[in-house]
């Protein structure tokens, strides 16, 4: 019931797994690469369940792992929490040699973190991705993007560096609170509208069954089935995207759909307030107004990805004190534009994007101003 | 006059230019890569002359560098000292983007920190190498090392990333101190022992004229013809090796050749007492004396490499109070050894080196206690 996809980068192509056995397959996946010592990079929210479990896994196979946890949450996702995970690797008995392999197991500052102290440890040790959220599950799973924020701007300090392998444990989501599902699921409408529009209507069609949750258990009740092929198809696409352009030279930045507008969102709005695929979700509904405005995109496919984000409870006004000028000065400092001109990725239709550098400020303004509620 | 090196490593290839204008050529080859923002960074020894003199060329061609200093010596190469770099960079009006380039100016210290900057910044800023010191030309120019030291050891935190150029200013080498030179020259003697016997002639033959002193000018009085070849030819040797071998599996670790004992003599000894150039003496003596004890190299050889090392005036005893136990000790952490076994890197003649995993405490102690003057 696993489903395997290879992404192909030369001679740093891996592949990832998604299936319902996820740690089984870590636990195979980190023999084969015959490590001297596994280092399990976790943080506090996933490390007591998860840690334990693949503890208790790898033991079998006669590996004794080192578990380094850091406090959860993106405000530290700092080079101080790397700081402090590497003083943590480097001191560890006995010492640890260029054949050691990191282990990234949690969500998407697990996979930051981990995948960078990999990066910068010995100047680049193995890893292996395991990620626990659906974000970090059909995002931050392909491509090698490492890093930590900064008192600048998110994500401006760290490395490409490609994992040995990605294992995608589909029953570890069952305990993730139904936001933060929500918000893995903003990714895969936003890999739709890019490059699959049957995927979008895949979603649509199953927005209800995908966020099932069960009141006894009080955990989620989606079928693995079904989960298993939405990360498949995500991923598949990721991969593909950044198979093409690893560096991010071009067509990966079609990746940043729904993010330019959406990080001046989710900086805007507080990180705390809106996570970070509602920000994408609000995004992706600001860059199809300004494309329905230009004349690139028809009202009808504007108003599907619209219903797709609606039937999953993600968000599509905006707060009434978000600021049209705040929104433009922070696109403006975005790392991702170059000159001082503000690039976004506009779809002509749903499954075609192109980039665009010459957005307005009056374009952001109005759209921003019709957004709020 | 200018002598230029192409390291290939595919799409990570580049060029090293060496002579006497390398200062102008810096400039040209900045203007070439077109750079939104130029960010110098060099340390306190450096910047004052060498700084002012590259903002001066800069400015002709119209481009305003932001020079970021940091404290000089290998004890301020910390991640400490990165992050108060990238502090700088990160937070610059107009904010930086990933077409900057930064340039390393200075010694081997200033080419690890703002290489290793360059490799985190953004996820990869492209960067020039400008290297003022004789052991940052012949070594640290060429194979895209970069990082700093842990409390645990030296390096243990880095990446590799290649620039994309290196610029060797022959005259900036006037001001060097002469024992620092003598640093560069022991690195020389090493590529001689482990690929070129032609050049350990060239250099045994040249001791004096290269470290030639102008007591009235109080700078070095070397020929710059000559430097420049020395350097050139170097360059040449450590491209060869590393083009073979960019992530240093196999045949790189020729280049540690001298350093596996070398370093553990520096640490023994202590950073403050024993330059690295002086350390690297000594572990040369100390593989030959190993090499010959075991019948792989013949004394004449041995005693051509000490006469070479003398001539340089670098030292080939050690001080009284060295404890061989400690020195295995410290090797048997070295970061290059696999699963607890001392590799060294032997020569079986003038040119011709292998590398041996099989070296016993015994061999070393014997070799540490007869080096004692």
């Amino acid at each position: 019931m696993n489903k395997t996809i290879h992404v192909d980068l030369g001679e740093r192509s891996y592949d990832v797994t998604v299936g319902p056995d996820g740690m089984d397959t870590l636990v195979e996946v980190l023999a084969r690469l015959e490590p001297t010592r596994v280092i399990v990079v976790t943080e506090t929210n996933v490390g007591p369940n998860c840690g334990a479990l693949l503890t208790h896994l790898l033991d079998e196979q006669g590996i004794v792992p080192e578990i380094v946890v850091f406090e959860a949450g993106e405000v530290h996702k700092t080079l101080d929490t790397a700081s402090m995970v590497l003083d943590q690797i480097l001191t560890a008995e006995p010492a640890i040699d260029r054949k050691a392999v990191v282990v990234a197991l949690g969500g998407g500052v697990a996979g930051d973190i981990a995948g960078f102290v990999a990066a910068v440890t010995l100047r680049g040790l193995r890893w292996v991705q395991c990620p626990t959220s659906l974000l970090a599950d059909v995002d931050a799973s392909v491509g090698g993007k490492t890093g930590v924020d900064h008192a600048s701007g998110k994500n401006l300090i760290g490395a490409f560096h490609q994992p040995s392998a990605v294992c995608i444990d589909v029953e570890s989501l069952r305990t993730l609170p139904l936001e933060h599902l929500r918000n893995g699921l903003a990714e895969c409408v936003k890999h739709a509208v890019i490059r699959d529009a049957d995927l979008l209507e895949w979603i649509a069609e199953r927005a209800d069954s995908l966020t099932m949750w069960d009141y006894d258990d009080e955990e989620l009740a989606f079928d693995a089935t079904e989960m298993t092929e939405l990360i498949a198809r995500n991923v598949a696409i990721k991969a593909a995207v950044v198979s093409a352009d690893e560096k991010e030279a071009g067509e990966r930045a079609h990746l940043n759909f729904g993010h330019t507008v959406g990080h001046a969102f989710e900086t805007a709005i507080g990180y705390e307030q809106c996570l970070h695929g509602q920000a994408v979700s609000l995004g992706m509904i600001a860059a199809n107004e300004i494309a329905v405005r230009r004349g690139l995109l028809g009202v009808a496919c504007r108003d599907r990805v619209r219903a797709a984000l609606e039937a999953l409870q993600l968000p599509v006004t905006l707060p009434a004190d978000v600021d049209a000028a705040e929104i433009w000065s922070i696109m403006q400092h975005d790392k991702k534009n170059r000159g001082g001109k503000v690039r976004m990725v506009l779809a002509s239709r749903i499954g075609e994007v192109d980039i665009y550098d010459d957005i307005t400020e009056a374009e952001v303004s109005a759209v921003v101003n019709d957004m709020k509620s």
